[in-house]
């Protein structure tokens, strides 16, 4: 059997020696240990546990086609709308797990989106990129293997293109080229949940022109190739996981972001998927954010199921949970979470086929993100209302561990009897860490594409010249343009129509 | 083949000789000729085409499981989630074609609700309705028959049940039960595109009480029927359709509500399909509304696509449709819009099986109505502002059309050369009738049930429990509650429940 | 004394016989008995009667620092910040007799646009304009003139210049100069209670270069001058108030605008208070849109309170009037309303002397506007949604009538028993008329200048770099920018700078 | 002169030696030196600056009419509706300087609070408070002492009255009364600055019933009276204090809150301004709000200022500050920050006087905090769309201080030329602390009452009868209500009443 168990991935994960990972300006030795990521590490491994625990197996496993036996659906290449389905299902309940990001989509969308995108450069004549890929798909298959996504380049001036830049290498750029492989130099930012993992997938970051071809470069490489560095990235509320208290800091679940350096990498060419076919970036970007988008309406839905839970909850023990405003603020919660999720379900459901894969459905994806970017601030505004001042102002772990203090903190910080002060201290930082916390706050906005990108696809993908058509019939204003019939104009994107051409 | 033709619908709808239609105090000769009704015939007329049209027919028909031919979708009963999202992509496509309410959902939704509320009944026990119903509905496809539904009572006081009322009879009631049929009196509200059907089908229109039992009335009758009366409702700009010009009124297509009084109607007793059972009222009314609020996906995002088309039009004949404060609001009206598609097409293919039948996911057809009560504003708002002022302040075709007055206003009306005033002068009222009309600015937020109503269902079928022992967990909360697998909670509706026991 | 009563106003209304006034393409020979015009007057005619009425008079007066005697606020020049607070609390008290515009404050602020613009001039050496503005106003105050305002061109394509327009004359223009007078050409679009009112002041609508200097003219003429032409503007629900009711189309009190043709039409010099000076017109037009948009604060204010009041009653009606929803939706709207005042009344007391006039803050005012583009859809939406669906579907009053149909509309349309159906239809046809209207729903859009014209203010109000500067230090930036002082950096407009150089 | 220097304040904060606070757990000695409090202590400090600061010196100095010589504002009694709107720009200009709140306002809002209430309780024959209330207002404006309020109690059990708890102490509650004094025990939560200030004024928090009478208490002690600990509150981001950089931590300014707990403390009676007088405490609780809610139109606009600041260098350092999408939301965020301004404007300018004091407009008030209970949340959602997915990525300041990474963050991290990395991690970080910070997004919502509470004052203050008498009358609806004349109803509070009565 190729899947891995939790423990599999932790020991794994805890020998993966050479990585040159910074955490706070400090070289790490072992991730599973340090205060800072260890949190990371074990949503991670909640993506492991997803395949073996009871209620969730059906889901965290699929067949693959390519192996025939089971695999983690973390690898798997969809093959069907209920595939994707199952995905956004898979994530919204590891979210309740883990009540943060888990870290494994990128990776997992990287590998969709390549094996669509080599198929169609097959199609245009640029065979090999097909065959390698699907080699290395099988390795992570079988290997089960802890892979993050790396897109997102530093950018620096953010209105010039690659190769214009002070700075050449702030998007990641192919120096070199020998036989055996090609060297790289430059940064990813923003790369989630890197030091957690084993492997890393490398991909072009926007649409390229051909004075941009070697920045049009797509790949993976182990984490600890030599060349590679990872600065990993602050959050709120960091500092408080080196405390070693076990409440205020949440210590148990988190994700990470990082930035992945590359000083002059090598990369073997079994692992290039892309080299200078910069006509193919703007293809596998769209591909990529695409899947990318819809992923959300699962993981995002279950992290808000946790928030409306953690307000619920605290609302129960102020004793005001019977309160119609409180009642209506939460209900209006639960319409937000099921409208991200039921968009990322249609964004599955109403699928499109690509070659023999299924991509989702581009427009739904996108309003399924765009959505992500409203909602969750909404969330938060509504239980920050429920939760109370205290959100901003309950006394730290230290002062209830302080037998000083005790006494007074039982007492004062009590709400309803059948919970205790410290009940309540625990439930107020859960909702201070998640609902105010990066991964709903600001990767929901950021993550796959800020706003404004999901609004550049609206324009593209709806037709307003069908619609145009349309209300000039209705008014009765002639025009030589024929009510040609259009099925759902909405949804024919330019990926499509690469895909099928 | 039992397929009608719009113009056998409009042949068959003028020749309903007796039914009682007033519409502003007079009563009405024939519908297909009325100016205040003309429009709302041709809507439903569009229906009928749609089973024709090239672009539509393969949406607008569906293979009868009853007949074993096809039939009009609008009469079909849903064997897929397919033919669930059928539905939603017909209904956004036949808005394209008539800007406006086209009034055939209710029988639609009337005829599903009927199919599955009559096999549960039959399951426990009251076995007669189910074979009638079949019947009846077996006649309706082989027909073609164009039906109302009607379930909104008068109500009266909305606090007391229908057997406190100070009017007994504010909620249809039956006054009597012969070995042949029923009696009823009473009145049914805002019946949608009544006056433009053949039959209507009454259900009850909330859970009752054993007391309510002589409310609890399901039936069926042609509208000719002795003692119905029907009194068209008024409407946003509805006087001008008397002016007979053919720009200001919008008088090709549009729709209408009617209150239906029933004065001690006679009802035969094949054509009941509920009498007295008031335990299945509450099941009856969920079934109902979830089919009935995952269709506005469709048909008010295709309102809405009229309205984006007249507003880009409006903005290019302005000459400002390529200012970036333009595009993004247009951009944000198909964000809208796909929104609330996106929710109707997850309610479809996420649905769930009852007996041989298919029902909508419920909550995501909440989700759609919910949606539906709110974004249309927001679309109207957005579309008014890229009008302009005109749209409360433009000329009257009659000032066009007066000599004296026409150079005037051919030269200061104009916008861009390529359209002249009349086309700007067109466009400015279908946007004006469309977007500020009843049936995107009312019915969506009243149809199909108020926003209330879905809040209610919100907080019914999210599984609050949960959701916070999910947090609990998380926030290192002892608790004797297990931490249950429980794969969709929030999918777990009473009326599922209902269904499957 | 030089207070006139409205009936003082009306008798002189229905005595100005030349006026060119054509509503649905037919000549009006009075507006004070033509059906669609008789409730604009009846509005304009409340704006008198503020100046007797016992609970207005003391807001509805101003002592004239020209005349030394009382006058009718709406011809005053403000004198003080408790001036203009005066204005807007006298808006919105008028707004609560009439629930409509009463059409008199483009007129109004006219005047001290005017009053304050010509001033300036003469600071520049351009001396004429202001003793021949004194004078205007003078007689105006001392006849208790009824002024429009019209600013407004029709603009054709809006991306050009006006001189560089297919249309020469779609910005009004100076055709001829003569030692007597001017001739001019043109239209002024969407011009609010023009046919109610005996004089038009015409200013010009944008900044101009020197190219348009044909087009920077301001002057003063009565209606009935030769050569102008008034049509009327259609608006929702128009056509109703022609069926001689007195319930459906609130025939007492309504608004209206119009598209103001001139047709080389001769002012005499005495009346032209600009003329060629392309470098003043866009002070002119930031210190109009600034006194106009303060206004908002109150009428929109006093309509949303009728609003409220209506949908506060219909609640009542339908017995929910406890329903906590229901008590919240309502506080909701009056936070909303509220706010739009309180905008407005900061606009006011916070304001800028000019000379010995003073200018309201124009960072408030444009507050106060952008609210009022953005509140009354969302009062709308919310009483839209507490009157229930009967709102767009309630019976005529022609059915009421009907005594077929009378015993059955007055039981099956009532709720409470303390109000009669007629009562309920009465309220849901004044909610349906004034929440729906163009005066809440457009012209709250539209008037004073569409949404995207305040963002360009606050942008040009606001100062960024001293907010950059604030930043940087906190952040620990160095930077050789001293941190200035700037007292209120915010408030400092390009007219107050133009106004106090 | 009796006003003091920042260093002044300093001095004597540091001084203050016996006083029991604890932060996370441990006891501190001088809170000028703790890590924690020390930016704290800063921001208070400003309030003493503000006095001496060229920019700002003639808003906070105010002349005394006790003292008959100038003291600072926040020691000072309203005399004028000018005097609460400096108050508001005072606010406004030292959020500019300190990017945090500076805590001196709850200490001010008393003040004004029980010079109101014990005036209105000297009418009512309790006449021995106010002259004790001047005597130690005297006091605290010769000496400048920087004062504490505290108001909110523990509250325990949210649905049960104060002597109605389980812990009969979690109100404050006066344990006995001597000749020389009271007794008392409780706890005050989410007390602003307490540990920066030197005396802290207790008010009670809510309306009492006799039954409460023991609850119903006011009085003033100093902090280091014995038996009072504090427990100081965490805060996101509170643990970088302790690392010692000056980047990450934003180490110069900040504000906290405590938790006050009496442990049978006894105050002298000269130090008592209100015992048993329940009829008074929801007098009391309403004046207190009110003024507290107006100042929030200075203090969250001005850190709204900061954070606009913040976002719009952002954006110059990624090179898109120029890009149409940037520049509109720039916008509506200073649409959203001076809508809040102008509001507490309102508020003060529009003021109502109460003796020889000035309170502020209680609506305008009410409307002022709910804005800020909504649109900072919505100006972060702006701003960290604004600012990119680095807000919630970038490296910390020891990464950049470690000489392996250095070059490489200076280059990847640059954006435009002509600022550092560092300048873009440390703007990065301002913006972090401040826009998701307590201060923004908890303090805004909850302090000085939630949301709820102002939505239960504005149906109070709004007089709907009148709302609906208007909307009858204009419906044509007979009833026997006159049309009463009320000038202006919405402004009529009960406290107001009070005062007047």
């Amino acid at each position: 059997m190729v899947l891995r168990t939790g423990e599999q991935y932790l020991e794994a994960i805890s020998h993966r020696s050479k990585a040159e990972i910074f955490v706070m300006g400090k070289e790490v030795d072992d991730v599973t240990k340090n205060p800072f990521l260890k949190p990371s590490v074990m949503a991670f491994k909640a993506t492991y546990d997803a395949a073996w625990d009871e209620d969730s197996k059906d889901l965290g496993r699929a067949w693959s086609q390519f192996l025939n036996e089971e695999v983690n659906r973390f690898t798997h290449i969809h093959r069907s709308p209920e595939d994707l389905a199952a995905k956004v299902k898979l994530l919204r309940k590891i979210s309740h797990k883990v009540g943060a990001c888990f870290q494994r989509c990128v990776g997992f969308d990287a590998l969709n989106t390549l094996y669509i995108t080599t198929s169609i450069m097959a199609e245009k004549g640029r065979k090999d990129y097909h065959q390698r890929f699907v080699e290395y798909l099988t390795h992570v298959q079988k290997e089960d293997i802890a892979l993050a996504g790396a897109m997102t380049d530093a950018k620096g001036v953010r209105t010039l293109k690659p190769h214009e830049q002070p700075h050449p290498d702030v998007y990641v750029k192919v120096n070199q080229v020998t036989k055996d492989g090609i060297y790289v130099s430059g940064a990813k930012a923003n790369i989630t949940g890197v030091a957690a993992s084993e492997e890393i997938i490398v991909l072009p970051t926007r649409a390229m022109t051909k004075e941009d071809k070697d920045y049009a470069v797509a790949f993976a490489i182990p984490l600890d190739t030599e060349g590679v560095k990872i600065v990993v990235g602050r959050q709120l509320n960091d500092a408080r996981r080196f405390e070693g208290g076990d409440i205020d800091g949440l210590p148990y679940f988190y994700n990470h972001e990082g930035l992945v350096i590359f000083d002059n990498v090598f990369v073997p060419m079994d692992r290039v998927f892309m080299l200078g076919d910069w006509e193919f970036s703007g293809t596998l970007v769209e591909i990529f954010s695409a899947y990318h988008r819809q992923g959300y309406g699962g993981c995002k839905a279950g992290l808000a199921d946790v928030i409306i839970g953690s307000a619920s909850n605290l609302a129960r023990q102020n004793g005001v949970e019977k309160a119609s405003h409180i009642q209506d603020k939460l209900t209006e919660a639960v319409f937000l979470t099921e409208t991200m999720y039921a968009a990322g379900i249609a964004a599955s459901l109403n699928a499109v086929k690509v070659g023999d894969a299924w991509w989702v459905n581009p427009m739904h994806a996108n309003v399924t993100k765009h959505l992500v970017t409203r909602f969750p601030s909404e969330i938060t505004k509504i239980t920050t209302d429920i939760a109370g001042g205290m959100l901003g102002t309950a006394p730290s772990e230290w002062d209830l561990k302080n037998p000083k203090l005790r006494g007074y903190i039982e007492k004062y910080m009590q709400g309803m009897m059948d919970y205790s002060a410290e009940d309540r201290l625990r439930m107020t930082r859960l909702l201070e860490n998640t609902s105010l916390g990066v991964a709903f706050m600001i990767e929901s906005v950021h993550g796959a594409g800020s706003p404004a990108a999901q609004r550049i696809m609206f324009s593209r993908l709806y037709d307003f010249n069908y619609a145009e058509e349309v209300a000039k019939r209705l008014a009765g204003i002639k025009s030589d343009v024929k009510f040609v019939k259009k099925p759902e104009p909405w949804r024919e994107s330019d990926t499509e129509k690469v895909a099928k051409s």
